[in-house]
């Protein structure tokens, strides 16, 4: 644990697991990645970096470790049911070198859920984690999440993991609220990010991004100016948004703090 | 590059690269990476891993140099457009550790697509590529992605993204297509995993997963076998039936191998 964890200082990461065979199939369409990225931007935690693995050992346990180090705070989705094929308790176990045990807080919540006679073999698994985590509570179906040590194990159904971190979120100690504000373009990327450069230049503590679309045969580019001082923010876009009008352009200028409304 | 790819023998994989900080904050969804996981498996490539990681150059290129090992073919997306915050191609250049060249090819491209004086300075940044590469034709917008070694380079843009992939789509080997059948059961997991459990312990060869979903209060569960042998996977997918039926379970057999018509 003596590498640096990621970031720039005094900032807060994550790194998110979504483990499963069936998102990289293409057969399942992640949502809890979007999900996660929304709510931890909120919290002024910043996700840098996410990853799709399959339900391989080796590939689990070396993700969980190098995310565990990296990271402040990680999380999992995914393989935490009762089949065969779920096998991230198992790994997180191995991950941390410690045993795999029935957690009996995790077994009497299964106890309470089920009608007598119904909890098998293959359901008393989800009561299996890593010797030494803590439950994450399940809301929606029971059987529970854990966390062990800065990993946070939830399930993959979305609205099992959107309760689950629901019932973490208070947990999580964010650092400075990343603010952000974005000019709308009608100009394509090529036409400004001269300009964009010079702006970026002067204000080397933000951090300015252009993201080009392309509608309707059109190329129009977002330009998003994130930090952590509203002030310093505020002029920035203000230099973004007069270079893009010196261009011919039709810039408009939107507050996009996670706190703000939508817009 | 002495390393073993990953994957079964004969097995051809994939690793997905995801590059931009606005997937990261949950600014822009991606639909990247299901486009890519549906077009690959039905060519015969497994999508082994896919990250999402940030427009960050050490990041980047530990990236790069670690999927182009691991895996039969990489994918990149964004990053390779004119602004200051794309540095895709530099990073590419850094992990092959070969100079990043303004791409003669390229720039001839870039020459017949703008009018006259529009290719400025910042649009000329397109024309670079690692020195060596290949380039990736662009029907849409012209600024061409490039292949270096196994590493694919293309836009972030969906649209342009799947464009360059169709034009590079003949040049991939797949491995041997997989097959899949998928039994929809109205049982949740827990009553059916110990049953599917003993059918994997039949099948080794295949990859039984079971995917549950949670509609309107209910759980059902998606049950999928895949495999490269279609008899064998008949034989599975008839027993994991039979197994559901015997539960009092009202199953649904579906064949949804990639060439299959949508079910």
């Amino acid at each position: 644990m003596s590498e640096a964890k990621a970031g720039a200082p005094g900032e807060v990461t994550a790194g998110v697991l979504i483990i499963g065979n069936e998102i990289l199939s293409g057969r399942t369409k992640d949502i809890n990645l979007p999900y996660l990225g929304d709510r931890l931007h909120a919290l002024g935690v910043v996700l840098a970096e996410a990853r799709v693995i399959p339900d391989v050992e080796e590939v689990i346990v070396k993700a969980v470790q190098e995310f565990s180090r990296r990271f402040t705070y990680v999380f999992t989705t995914g393989g935490i049911g009762p089949t065969h094929d779920d096998i991230t308790a198992d790994c997180v176990a191995k991950a941390f070198g410690v045993p795999l045990i029935e957690n009996p807080e995790a077994r009497a919540i299964l106890e309470a859920h089920y009608e007598p006679g119904m909890l098998n073999a293959a359901r008393l698994r989800m009561a299996r984690t890593p010797e030494g985590a803590a439950l994450i509570s399940n809301p929606v179906s029971a059987a529970p999440g854990f966390r062990m040590g800065n990993v946070h194990v939830m399930a993959g159904v979305p609205k099992i993991m959107q309760a689950m971190f629901d019932g973490i979120a208070d947990s999580l100690v964010g650092g400075a609220p990343v603010l952000s504000r974005t000019v709308i373009s009608n100009l394509p990327e090529g036409a400004i990010a001269e300009g964009l450069g010079q702006v970026q230049a002067r204000y080397p503590a933000l951090q300015i991004g252009s993201y080009p679309s392309f509608r309707a045969g059109n190329f129009g580019t977002s330009l998003v100016l994130r930090g952590s001082d509203a002030a310093e923010l505020d002029r920035a876009a203000q230099e973004v948004f007069e270079m893009v009008k010196a261009l011919g352009g039709d810039p408009k200028l939107e507050i996009t703090d996670p706190s703000a409304p939508a817009s």
